[in-house]
């Protein structure tokens, strides 16, 4: 089926995910993913509707460093989880792309015998909009993935900032890929991003290679020891792993697996995901209230005039904020 | 004088700051401080008469790792500023102070010379209000003692958190205080912070430890190779000194200045302090935003219904913030 912009029906919708048409199912996250106003109300319409369906996966954030193997790593993992009766469904969050046109996931030949297999979902970053919004149309495509039955869900980011943050506020999980560097193991990835890891995976842990990976190993497992937990209780370890070979993806999935059933056995998971949701309608409402009151008639150049007058020491900013919201 | 819950007239304040009166500095600070509605006005009034004879200093935020000897380093640059004929007043940021009701700077005996002096300006940090509260009163503080003509603004903080990206954003130049640690010398530092800084300084660098501090400074001049300027164009440094010994300390005052000179020629001094006022002003607004929005009748009542439907699956997150903000 060729997706349109023309929309099926709520039920059409609905039905479709629920009896696992992956077309359909493309076609309910193009309408989550539209920034026109008409196709909202039916895009959470159908989220409400989907709702009683959705929570049953565990929700995988995966970042790393460029040039870390991510791809092959998620096509190595999803096959993996194929061969094990698991549906994997791989989704992005690229901040960038909204600048380059490029999308990571863009070129679905990255992951060719992924994206060959029906039992496997990919979908590309939405390229539109700020990280807000490509938040928001990744939570919701979540969502639609597992009502439509997949079990496993991989959201993918590039390591190299806000989107991190974004990724871990929706997920159960959060992996970081690394490879071992020439010499600075720490090169390249943000420091905040390795304290929101549950696991760390060193990549390309092969052939000669082999001995550097370890090193890192060492070096990051090391670096952890003056780094709080990720999650409470759960100490964070690095391990080798080599996507091109085919070494170490089941000991990622055990790792995995073994974070859900600690996490799910004292309640934090299901806190986590509560407050998640919580967190997230919380932030969207702040964000909606401020965007709201920049759309007034006139605020704009009112806060131009107003920015104007404190730079020219006419005003001070507190005096300036009260003479703002006076009447808000 | 003694300080008094008392308020002077605008024009005693002004005049008393202008004639350079330490205690009516005091006392304005005070009022600034306050977090009574009736003392804002007067306050405001203050600040916005005084204005015109602010900015005239350079402002320097200082943080570092607890027991790294930042007391002692500040009284020994502030006796090597006074006797430079500089006149520098010192201000503390501490976030913690509000929950642990002590605070930094709070025992003025940890700098006694200094203290003594009438030639330098202690304050300790505003200890009540939330970390926007308390940065709104350093920054205007930090007004009124320029107007008073001190110029060397020193603001502390401890190393702990978001505390440095408040100081960080109502500063010139940003240092950070280390000592070489037992092993790993990343510990203790939330690493987050060492991109902030514009230099770092190995304090304790004397005696037996002059060794480990040479080794430290290697050490974080290596990490700092991976690291983005804090200052486009400025190459962040690591120097080892002791305040204890007095050694170095020039070599902090000198890399002040070769910084001012620098940011001064290629104008981002002036750039970053507009936009540090923009900046400030935007996230008061914000929050006053979202405060009016808060504080109307029944919102909060309304936000907790909604957040219960939205757990019940009841209604959407997105649908929720639309539901809420349709007439704001």
């Amino acid at each position: 089926m060729k997706e349109t912009n023309d929309t099926l029906s709520l039920t059409n919708y609905k039905e479709g995910i629920l009896s696992q048409n992956r077309a359909i199912l493309a076609r309910a996250i193009t309408l989550v993913e539209s920034n026109a106003e008409k196709h909202l109300e039916l895009a959470q319409e159908l989220i409400k509707e989907l709702i009683p369906y959705t929570g049953n996966s565990i929700r995988v954030g995966i970042t790393g460093v460029p040039g870390a193997g991510k791809s092959t790593l998620i096509e190595a993992l999803g096959l993996f989880l194929i061969e094990n009766q698991k549906s994997p469904a791989i989704l992005a969050i690229d901040p960038s792309s909204t600048l380059s046109k490029g999308s990571i996931l863009g070129d679905k030949t990255r992951m060719e015998l992924l994206s060959r297999t029906e039992k496997a979902f990919i979908r590309p970053s939405p390229s539109a909009g700020n990280l807000g919004g490509v938040a928001r149309k990744t939570r919701e495509s979540m969502l639609l993935c597992e009502a439509a039955g997949f079990d496993v869900i991989l959201v993918e980011t590039v390591g190299v900032g806000q989107s991190e943050v974004t990724v871990r506020s929706m997920v159960d999980i959060f992996l970081l890929i690394l490879i071992a560097g020439a010499g600075d193991e720490l090169q390249g990835i943000k420091k905040g991003v390795i304290e929101l890891a549950d696991a760390i995976f060193i990549n390309k842990a092969d052939g000669n290679n082999i001995f550097f990976a370890e090193s890192a190993k060492s070096e990051y497992n090391n670096a952890l020891n003056y780094i709080a937990d990720a999650t409470p209780g759960w100490k964070t370890k690095t391990e080798t792993c080599s996507a091109l070979k085919n070494i170490g993806i089941d000991n990622i999935w055990k790792t995995i697996i073994d974070f859900e059933t600690y996490t799910k056995q004292n309640m934090i998971f299901y806190d986590r995901r509560k407050q998640q949701t919580i967190d997230w309608f919380e932030d969207m409402l702040k964000e909606e209230i401020i965007n709201n009151f920049y759309k007034k008639k006139n605020t704009k150049t009112n806060i131009d005039n107003v920015i104007n007058d404190i730079l020219n020491n006419k005003i001070t900013p507190v005096s300036a904020v009260k003479k703002l919201t006076f009447d808000n």
